[in-house]
């Protein structure tokens, strides 16, 4: 898919999502995606938790997540996104690795879009109990996850075309200025 | 170019840079890329300052950046991302308007690769001197910079051929883990 296609088209479908198995080249296609973000001083603070594992994704969804979100349920994979402040640059109250996590997440999410796969960025958990079940050490944060799917429809474009449909964006006007701040 | 290879190639390329005027229809596509990205509650904090202006640059340059960050100078454009704290989620000490500035600022970065276009990001700059010529408000935070620029060579293949050739990347199976972490 091309990319501003595939930048376009990413969109949160947690509604969509299909318990067919993802491959798990397609899996480290897009990881390899994600780690291929810039970061500050090339620090690549990310870390990926894969679960796969219907058990493991079924008591998460029970314990460190609340409805909506517990539709994570309905996930073949839930990847979650951690990364340590101590392991990036903190510049001036600024801690650079959310930052630096958002860059690699935005990979992830256009590779499964490419993939024709769909994703549903949550950042609403309880951190410790996802951490206590995934045995994440205290230090590292969760900073995301996502469900990663085939879609329930046959296709990409048919599980988004609707919520594409009904995309709310500020005006261009709105976020842009030109020389000044404000112009 | 196919969304994957954009992924492979975006690299930082300050030595590359032109001065060849960067057509405002192509900074557009590249800031729809950026509004096109998720964020908690699609609260959208994205800010870009665009300067395009000579002047504007050089002080920039002398003023806000030391070496070798100075060769923002160099960039046809250079663009500020800020983002305020208030208007995005801080869930449990995260502040999650860097975490979202990244989604957007990955956008940016892959469509200007798309498009040809050499960019190279920068945290490192006096935030508050970058403040005070952009008249940026108080209140928000300075996050990014990028010069934006065709490339001084005739493609951007031949600029990034060398750097990418150099990527440095940790290793897949030290940042991710199957079910649980450290597995």
């Amino acid at each position: 898919m091309e990319t501003l296609d595939a930048i376009r088209k990413r969109c949160s479908l947690k509604g969509h999502l299909s318990k067919r198995p993802v491959e798990r080249e397609k899996v480290d296609i897009i990881l390899e995606a994600a780690r291929a973000a810039p970061s500050a001083r090339n620090l690549q603070p990310w870390r990926f938790v894969v679960v796969r594992d219907e058990q493991t994704i079924d008591e998460l969804a029970s314990i460190a997540f609340t409805e909506p979100n517990r539709v994570v349920r309905e996930g073949a994979v839930v990847i979650f996104i951690c990364a340590r402040e101590e392991d990036d640059v903190t510049r001036e109250g600024k801690p650079y690795y959310l930052f630096d996590a958002g860059l690699a997440v935005e990979n992830l999410l256009l590779a499964a879009t490419d993939l024709g796969l769909v994703t549903h960025p949550i950042l609403s958990f309880d951190e410790t109990e996802a951490r206590r079940i995934l045995e994440i050490p205290g230090e590292y944060r969760v900073v995301l996850a996502t469900p990663l799917s085939y879609p329930a429809e046959p296709s990409y474009d048919e599980a988004a075309s609707a919520r594409l449909n009904e995309r709310i964006r500020k005006d261009l006007r709105e976020i842009t200025f030109y020389e000044k701040w404000g112009k």
